[in-house]
């Protein structure tokens, strides 16, 4: 068992990206790994006719779409395809709103090309269109193009760190408050750049609630020890799929206002809520709608990426903040960090303009568009639910209901023998179960630990966001292994 | 006059992109200004059948091909116009050798498609690729893919700032020895960095020549004040076109180890040398011919980019740096940082790719290719030339040989009328005539007093990579505005 143990935690070792340099060249390895497996997995390289290299491992621990099978959505593709080689705009494949599409955005890049450098904070174009949608979705609320800084990705915690600035050490040190479980990379990004994290609890138990009584409790254990500046609020959650009501929202709002918090309003799965009773409402909208003494004071960013919601683009690099209420010196050092970054990727842009303004009912390409967004909301529905039914079929496995996002996070009541067993070997339960679950049956998954857990709690990340064969093979190994791990230390 | 000047001022205020937040609106207000100017400069747009929406200004402020009415190449466009859209890569419209190539490109990346997540230090095809064209660039030395760090672009900066930890303040406050003049923008991303500015001056008279007493001039300056730990080289240089020969590197790289720097070559435009007598070589070959006390211990860090080069694509935002002899615990440093920034633009990878691998003599592509890219480098080589014998022509201009790279930097003699007024002004002569050239003639360049030059000399700097009926106008504009400057003032 010890060698058991060992050896998966060589295969963890290899597959897992780690920010430690001799990790750095497990790429090639990692192919070695997936070679060793069965190819059981099939993305959409199948129906291109692409053949991969490589047998099959599971790796569920990326929220992924199309890494885990989910197709890229036709119009998306065509209009960059068309931007990139505009010889495609003139021809009768690609449909008339997809050349017009093309046109409008070419109008708008420096010298008619997206080879071009654009501004700073993104194509002014874009911007507008990102403002138009932000407004539209917020039921009317207005929202202004200047306000939409354009990235090509995770440049989150680097604005963070510099719109907590000044971030001494000692107790006025910046802090922020993050919830926990949550989202593990981010986290790791703000402790590289000098902010004090504020561990606060979402409540399991209440379905992964975020309480303003976890806040508080929070907020009083940074007493002498940092100064909290902002509170991060990841809304739909990653891991939990929780989504918050209004009046959650206007709570966490008044409590930011109190305690004079600066909110990063985290809301990437914004378009990925699925409860038939629960619907997504921006911190943008609430705060907008709770009069002038919230609306004008309090410091709000929030975030949103094309790399989840309805296309999954994420190697497209296409991300946007909205800030509002920021004091104008602080939007200066933002601007002065996007500086630094030259221009985000005009293509992740272009992805934002379509995510921000999709094709509607007339257009030519709105079937195909309408058909495979529903496709892959309903593949995602069905998936969170077919997936809670397995789990509440296993022993020693509960889970909380899910509104949203890619993610099930179920917790694991393991026997206290698999507890001993861990122990001994200097890890948590869970991190011993994921680690036999990648030996045993090549399914890479996170433990609870990665994301953060209450003490004596375990738990396993699932990303759900895959083909309907794909998670019907996930589940089978999982289950199968499942049963195993619960009998041998039974 | 001092209403024309602060009618010049506000016009570049609006046209400049700038790091003060209240200049962040100005985009919409360029484009009026763009809208009063007659339209005489064309970009593909034309070819394309995409027509502008605003008139003409000439904006050479930036390195930006495309931008400048380059064409891209059509292989790169063609090859990710099918990773992005496969069902390209079955037609008959793209030569076979952009199908393979888009094919094993789909291959490489996780689940076949360009919008999955890569490895955080880019795909691992993509740093194999790049490591065998530094390897067959450089006559052979080994280059190691594990070495390749890909991004999105200007990390640059940043990675500065984290392998130069730690920073403290005071003497003990990290220095970069950067040159003077020298690229801007990432002096000014250094700033913000934390990191402490120590400039050399290159030697105008000697065709702006780096020379190692200038170095050790810039460096005596350090004593007590702060503690040099680096030293940035742009070869071949940004603004002055300066190439240097083998002998130079090895007197830097020699400098560079006696007095323990850290080495920062920058070398994006390698692939735009265009002077006779010199070639480019890489400080990396130079390193490794110099014996095991300099190729065994000299850090060095070698940048390159898709934004120049032959291809000039700075929208799609791919770049490299390849780390030789680094501390393992600085290259943990530097995979932290990349692992924050989620992973590189995969568009930006495949143009890298491209870069790396372009099609060779007997693939479908090549003569196609080959075209393109030889008309590209002949119109640069042809519009320097032509630059320099007009401005050769000029009262007041002095221009040094130049070698390579986009821009050209000659040194104006403005009259001393012109001075006196500029002083009135509160603002160098050469500032006061780049307002004058943007007002009179909708030229817009920068002085040399943005990218620092010796004080009581004066400079602009020209972009002329751009097309020859571009460059036909601009140096009709800048003629026309230079004489009649010189006779205004003399």
């Amino acid at each position: 068992m010890a060698l058991r143990v060992s050896t998966s935690l060589r295969l963890e070792k290899r597959a897992h990206q780690t920010i430690h340099w001799r990790r750095v060249c497990l790429s090639l390895e990692k192919e070695q790994i997936q070679m060793t497996h069965q190819k059981s997995h099939i993305g959409p390289e199948r129906q291109q006719g692409v053949q991969k290299p490589y047998k099959d491992m599971i790796d569920i621990t990326w929220g992924d779409p199309h890494r885990l099978g989910m197709k890229p959505i036709s119009f998306v593709r065509q209009v960059i395809a068309a931007c990139l080689y505009p010889e495609l705009v003139h021809n009768d494949r690609f449909p008339i709103d997809v050349q017009l599409r093309a046109q409008r955005l070419l109008r708008a890049c420096e010298g008619g090309s997206v080879g071009a450098y654009t501004a700073t904070c993104g194509i002014p174009h874009v911007q507008r269109n990102l403002a138009n949608f932000i407004s539209r979705r917020d039921g009317g609320v207005p929202s202004h193009p200047e306000n939409i800084f354009i990235s090509s990705g995770s440049v989150t915690a680097l604005t963070v760190r510099k719109t907590l600035l000044p971030h001494e050490e000692g107790p006025s040190k910046a802090g922020i408050l993050i919830p926990v479980p949550g989202f593990a990379t981010f986290h790791s990004m703000l402790e590289t750049q000098g902010v004090e994290m504020v561990p606060y609890h979402l409540c399991e138990e209440e379905g992964w609630a975020l309480t303003v009584e976890d806040l508080r409790r929070a907020l009083q254990t940074t007493r002498g020890h940092c100064s909290p500046r902002a509170l991060y609020i990841m809304n739909p959650g990653n891991p939990t799929g929780y989504v918050q009501s209004r009046e959650s929202i206007e709570e966490v709002i008044r409590f930011a206002a109190e305690e004079n918090l600066f909110l990063l309003a985290d809301e990437v799965y914004q378009s990925n809520v699925y409860a038939v009773d629960r619907e997504f409402i921006s911190y943008k909208k609430v705060l907008s709608e709770m009069g002038p003494d919230y609306s004008d004071t309090v410091e709000l960013v929030s975030f949103n990426s094309v790399s989840k919601g309805f296309m999954g683009e994420c190697g497209l690099r296409g991300g946007y903040m909205e800030l509002i209420n920021l004091d104008p010196e602080v939007m200066g050092v933002v601007y002065t960090l996007f500086s630094t970054l030259s221009c985000p990727s005009v293509i992740g842009q272009i992805a934002l303009d379509i995510m921000a303004d999709p094709p509607q009912p007339g257009d030519p390409s709105y079937p195909t568009f309408s058909a495979e967004v529903h496709h892959n909301q309903k593949t995602l529905a069905h998936n969170v639910r077919v997936t809670q039914e397995v789990l509440g079929g296993l022993p020693g496995v509960t889970c909380q209901p899910v509104m949203g996002g890619f993610y099930i996070f179920p917790r694991l009541h393991l026997p206290p023998k698999a507890q001993e067993q861990a122990r001994a070997a200097g890890m948590e339960a869970d991190k011993l179960y994921c680690h036999r679950l990648l030996e045993e049956e090549a399914v890479y998954a996170r433990p609870g630990g990665h994301y953060g857990q209450k003490e004596g709690t375990h738990h396993v990340r699932l990303c759900v966001m895959t083909t309907t064969e794909n998670l019907r093979e996930l589940l089978r190994r999982f289950q199968a292994f499942h049963l195993r791990f619960m009998k041998e230390f039974s």
